[in-house]
């Protein structure tokens, strides 16, 4: 089943013409198609970055829809464009440079083709922006019926970025620092499950962050602890977050992404 | 009569993947709706600017747009999700943290509901985004004839907060700075009314911001002084603005929203 | 032939509610409208960069399309609004500033009206917001049939505004900074022709851009040189552009828009 929505997400910012470019390419195809942004501001070059909020996105998406994903410091040279399909029913267009990698930890893969129809691309390809000669049209003729298989060769693997994971002995919980929100709050690549085998909603945790060390409470939401105070809960994408509450814990710590956090209890 | 557009306010920020999961959530449940943004850069947490925003650009919309507002930083705890139906026939969701003031003021409120109904919402509620796991579904139902009522129970008042009003005197007319736009014009609490009773377009005044004084004409607009004059006008939501032609004002006096002004003859 | 497709473009900034006062008014009118954001960045007044960033966007757009430019510092003077066709099918509504320049250079005028029909606008016109009062209404009411001749009288010409031009002689080609996009890349008014004539893909060559001097390759794309170096290579616009594969070049060299180059063999 496809739908006739496609989602964006690219480092390509809001203030060039990119986007724009893009979207009529989409629309010159099919003036129905529902274009949907994610985001366009994933840090310049940022794979892992887009990886994860593609990711923690594209769940709340209806089955069929088609993702595209321009975070491309490769565009132009060897590197594949792929259509990636999911267990769950969603397709991805984006180059072949681990930027699928975590859907297609937490979907599943179901089929993976190399782009190379040429009748499904523009007449004129630029060799730095596939994204709108490339990726966006053939998203628009997946909207149009056209079958996944007929946009290339099927391929047996994608490229795959490392992923840090958190680790769990008796006393301290381990993990990394994923990504700082609009907010200042630190999103963590420990999950549900593995946070709620170390600690309990409720209890009093210690963090350290690089060299910092924070106490915080394990909380349900910021109202749970008192302006000012710091907390971790279980975020909205499903992995542990730290906040400070009406405050801005990643510019308070500096915080680079990537950093390693250890809880202690 | 209900519309099938959605429209946003929020302060999640355009870099994260918080809107897009609206989105997707929103299209999941009926794929027609027309989503439309205002704006996702509302200072994080001013639930003022937001509900002034709000009231700004809500008028535009055509009857039966359903409004979802999202400056929650009381998100998950006992705050209530509330709809609210406005006398010119317009929706508003959101929490019940007084975002809905100005526009309560400004159309009036017809029907005011808490949003209760479970089976209206996404089956896992994170308590930290409400806006996507109970905004969202909500309005996506609605744009598929739910009806307003059953969303939960009719509640009678809603949460408010204290907007400043200006003050009219023979020889002075005060007022607030609500915000300063891109542009850096300062839009103010006095409406049209309380302005053209004081002055008449084309009078020279005097103002006083804080601790700065200024010469400036009441003008049309800005072409009405030349390049570096300063004027006020009223401005494109119906209150008086002050403005440095093809200068930033806001910059200049390092305006504070909230800043006191007084205008003298 | 025209589309339901209308496309935005302006200086208005994405923090306060303009834009969406924009489509409100246009979905208020035809509810069935496709509105898409070209950027909403453009720096301020800056109608160069607008036009710059219109014509860069528009042709990918389908015949058809409406587009709303909306970079106006002489809003609500006499400066008029306008209609411009172009031989290649598409709609722009805009103040008569030159922002059009571009458009009309590579597409051609078809026909231009200026627009003054009233009972195509709000009922209420802000002079200082042409772009919600006037424009989008009048680009809502083309989408629903309303045909270009009625919004006003056809007039002949348009303002255009200076756009340098590069030259050609034996040893040299020289440009100017046209653009510095979202990652730092130069973009030039060397278009392809001209710098085809000059060099060949591949060739060493040396920039004088102000008082700094680079080496730099003829490249394909950023891949074709490796992480530091210099390239230029034909854009996706279809003029020179110059980069640091993986660098920020207009942070590094301070670039101001309208710089002069100079490319030496």
């Amino acid at each position: 089943m496809r739908s006739s929505v496609i989602a964006l997400i690219s480092d390509l910012g809001a203030k060039d013409y990119f986007v724009g470019a893009m979207k009529g390419t989409i629309l010159s195809i099919n003036s129905n198609a529902k274009i949907v942004d994610i985001t366009h501001e994933v840090a310049r070059h940022d794979v892992r970055a887009a990886a994860l909020a593609l990711a923690s996105a594209a769940n709340a998406f209806p089955e069929g829809t088609i993702f595209i994903a321009v975070v491309d410091p490769g565009v132009g040279t060897k590197r594949r464009c792929i259509l990636l399909q999911t267990k769950n029913g969603l397709f991805f267009i984006g180059p072949d440079n681990g930027i699928f990698t975590l859907v297609a930890e937490r979907f599943g893969i179901a089929k993976i083709y190399e782009i190379t129809n040429k009748t499904l691309m523009s007449p004129k390809i630029s060799p730095t922006f596939h994204g709108r000669d490339i990726m966006a049209p053939v998203a628009a003729h997946l909207t149009l019926g056209v079958e996944p298989a007929e946009v290339g060769p099927e391929i047996k693997t994608i490229q795959l970025i490392e992923i840090p994971h958190p680790e769990l002995t008796q006393s301290e919980l381990s993990g990394h620092i994923l990504n700082a929100d609009n907010f200042g709050n630190l999103v963590t690549d420990i999950d549900t499950t593995a946070a709620l085998r170390f600690a309990k909603v409720g209890e009093n945790l210690r963090v350290k962050i690089e060299d910092k060390v924070l106490e915080v409470k394990f909380a349900r939401t910021f109202g749970d602890v008192t302006a000012g105070e710091c907390l971790c809960f279980i975020g909205s994408s499903g992995t542990l977050e730290f906040a400070r509450n009406m405050g801005n814990l990643a510019e308070e710590l500096k915080i680079k992404i990537g950093d390693k956090l250890i809880i202690q209890r």
